[in-house]
């Protein structure tokens, strides 16, 4: 720390993002990126012609991809801000919506970053205990009368709210702004966009790192009424107007129109997620009911940082969190069926040993 | 404005950037891109093998290019940070080095974000104005002790201060930062980067927007000791850990690596800027000396809105400031030989209309 930080920064602990390890042959189940590459289409449209233009900014108001988006998911382009990646947009929600007198609430075992941003910001959060089984119950929710920000599916448990539920959530609160952070949603949950027209309150946040492969593109959105996009804008052009560059922009339109492969990937997926599931299961794993592009495994006889040391030896790297509710688990992302099959290989040897 | 936006926001006004015109065949010469575009090497590196690994994150650290970045300048990595344009960078020192008890303070007459800096992160900065010929008094800037931020070249003049009266300014302030925006250096200024070893109040940052033909890619980065370093590190890695893509990371390192296409295209700029001036000089116009990649002409006999407004009639876009103090001025970007003989026929035009 140097001596001319700022006073209010003096013990902010940044994020730690999972692991980029440089070493060849691993199997990186760690970062939940998606086994596939983009789509063919985001490869032809990324041509030399398209690169030779990079000398010009890109569209500040990024109107092709969000024209795009608006028209895949049935809603007004006004509706929809783009971010470099989600983090961004759930920075511009926290920053927004959130202050001395609107302080956030979120669960203790969630996305990671919210707290960050609750630090960046100058926030106290109210911190809700998950249950037991890692399950979040929505009447901790209600009446809360301050910005929520729930990540639906939750990570890293996988497991997912249902639209009523959400929607009991938005009711008794309509005076605070709800975030659903939808970066997993399309592996199996159902989306809250549904319900954006319908309760002024409510922000949709989801990602193209995930369900569309395009992790390195960085790029994210918002879903909410007019008013509350606007709001996020004002964040947008008070910070980085030129928030998404050329490259992105370019492909987060064509990954939107490819819906074949879209389908095709998440089917993929959720089937390797089924086979995962059902083997670690047969080993004696409890998993919970995941609606995502992971799972959260913990077994009665390994620890969660044996299970996941015991994996790094054999060159598999996936996540685990020090956290005491959650330490017997560890977080694995569905990669590729043979990278799964390794996965169980592995366990085999780690459980026999 | 939504019901929900924190009331400390209720009256910010966000950056308005430059237009960016969808329609056809108009001479862009109002936000300073470069009229070249990027490297060969980059849209080499850029190939569809890259574009396919867009499904994995790019490397939080930005390594490739902060290593490249750093051997080109003589500097450690560690005293490098990259951003997502160099918006980020200034944003990530605002939030940083400024604070209730550390007001910054800048030119009334220079980049019109750092006011918006200054809304969004709740600032009340110390405004200086320029001298009456458009000229930064480095006096002026002497002991204030509070954090500084000057662009060197300044904006939207292209005036330069030499290293020494930089130097003036930093040991006069050693208990407070001053950053140097230096954006448009590249085109016949000095650097203040050889400074940063001596003076552990230096910050300077960078971009490769405009020297380096890669505005649309989004790259900018800051050079400053390893301590305000890693202060503007946390500010990333608790606000945008994956904040620059993929391809952006790999363009960054090969227009790094590619010198002699950047000497190239840095001296065509500087010798059209003379024929430029030297061509609207004969017709009466007075031109502040720039070092930048852009020009701000007057003319006695036409207002800068007039000359604007002509100019946009005849299909050329520059840009225009309403402020009263360089209202009877327009901003034209250099752009290519035959743009600005173009600028220089409708000029013609306009000034016999």
């Amino acid at each position: 720390m140097s001596r001319f930080l700022s006073n209010r920064f003096s013990s902010i602990e940044p994020y730690t993002p999972g692991e980029q390890p440089k070493v060849m042959n691993l199997i990186k189940l760690n970062t939940n990126e998606s086994p596939f590459p983009p789509s063919p289409k985001v490869i032809e449209a990324l041509n030399k012609e398209e690169i030779s233009k990079l000398n010009l900014y890109s569209d500040p108001d990024t109107k092709e991809v969000i024209d795009a988006v608006a028209a895949a998911l049935d809603v007004k382009p006004k509706q929809v801000l783009m971010g470099n990646g989600s983090d961004e947009i759930l920075a511009f929600a926290f920053q927004a919506f959130c202050d001395s007198s609107n302080q956030p609430c979120f669960a203790d075992i969630t996305y990671g970053f919210y707290p960050v941003f609750c630090e960046l910001f100058g926030l106290k959060p109210e911190i809700i205990p998950l249950r037991d089984d890692l399950s979040l119950a929505p009447e901790d929710y209600f009446s809360k009368n301050k910005p929520i920000f729930i990540a639906n599916p939750n990570a890293p448990t996988g497991l997912a709210l249902s639209i009523p539920q959400i929607e009991e959530i938005l009711k008794s609160n309509s005076n605070s702004i709800v975030l659903i952070d939808e970066a997993y949603v399309d592996f199996g949950a159902e989306s809250a966009i549904s319900l954006i027209n319908k309760y002024d309150n409510l922000i949709v946040s989801r990602t193209f790192s995930k369900s569309r492969n395009l992790a390195g593109a960085r790029i994210g959105f918002a879903v909410a009424n007019e008013e509350l996009i606007q709001d996020m804008c004002k964040m947008k052009f008070s910070f980085n107007p030129y928030n998404l560059n050329r490259l992105s922009i370019t492909a987060g339109k064509e990954s939107v129109l490819d819906t074949e492969y879209f389908d095709y990937c998440i089917n993929e997926i959720i089937k390797t997620r089924d086979f995962t599931v059902n083997e670690l299961e047969k080993r004696g794993f409890k998993i919970p009911d995941s609606k995502a592009n992971f799972i959260f495994p913990e077994h009665e006889k390994i620890s969660g940082e044996y299970y996941f040391t015991e994996l790094r030896k054999r060159n598999i790297l996936v996540r685990y969190f020090k956290t005491e509710k959650i330490k017997n688990h560890v977080r694995i992302t569905i990669g590729s069926k043979e990278q799964m099959e390794a996965l169980i290989v592995a366990t085999d040897e780690i459980l026999k040993g």
